[in-house]
């Protein structure tokens, strides 16, 4: 069983190099675009009333990937799904960021943490009823080396 | 730029009909199993000191989409990126559940919302840090005439 996804868009970043890119957004206050592509721009109505929204995108310059791996905030081998490492089975990556403005097509956004050009596979709003949780465990990465 | 996604387990649920299936995991609390294919199991390291995970998985039982779509939640049509509708240009889902015990390659997960068999994409640890955000907007959501 497989499944081809084909990007709607892309996303716009001061990153241009992998070694650049903040971690995760809640450490960037990168501005950035999100440019959908002008058949997707109906699916966008809407999309204005939300300040904050879930871009998955692909991690287009991840090749491979390994079970194990040392999280930049750590520096012990963790299992890669116990992480947000970008090398994955299949190299979704996933990041909430603040949307600032929509200008039709395109989509201003605070807290980017993707390489420029990265292929934007889909846009969900930012819902707290279904995306908060609250008295979580997190593991390695509360009990982290490195903070 | 096509990017193929082959599923690394499968995600099962008491849910065996579209119309039976929860909204969202906040209103499930619904016990499945996320059964990962032996050859990732490595991969599951660590992620048992979590308390939730996120689950992304293809929506494989949604066929076509439209831009303008009804949520459940609502009667109006809203542009498709501003709800999380199963019928999307690719269709993946995201749900942050519970993870309640950990057996090999099995996890045991509360506020499931998916169809049994639902073919999963990826797992990625739920760290409030990266993925709580507080102070939102929620648009059409926060408005809807259907609670």
């Amino acid at each position: 069983m497989e499944f081809i996804m084909r990007p709607i868009g892309e996303i716009h970043s001061p990153f241009t190099d992998k070694k650049q890119t903040p971690i995760q957004p809640t450490r960037s206050q990168a501005v950035g675009q999100v440019v959908v592509y002008p058949e997707f721009v109906e699916g966008l109505q809407d999309v204005e009333g939300f300040s904050h929204i879930i871009l998955l995108y692909a991690f287009h310059q991840s090749e491979g990937y390994a079970l194990r791996v040392k999280p930049f905030l750590d520096d012990q081998l963790r299992g890669l799904f116990a992480t947000h490492h970008p090398c994955r089975p299949n190299p979704i990556g996933l990041s909430t960021v603040r949307l600032l403005a929509r200008r039709d097509n395109v989509l201003e956004i605070e807290g980017v943490d993707v390489l420029d050009g990265t292929p934007l596979l889909d846009i969900k709003p930012y819902v707290p009823d279904f995306d908060v949780r609250i008295d979580t465990l997190t593991g390695w990465y509360g009990a982290r080396s490195k903070a």
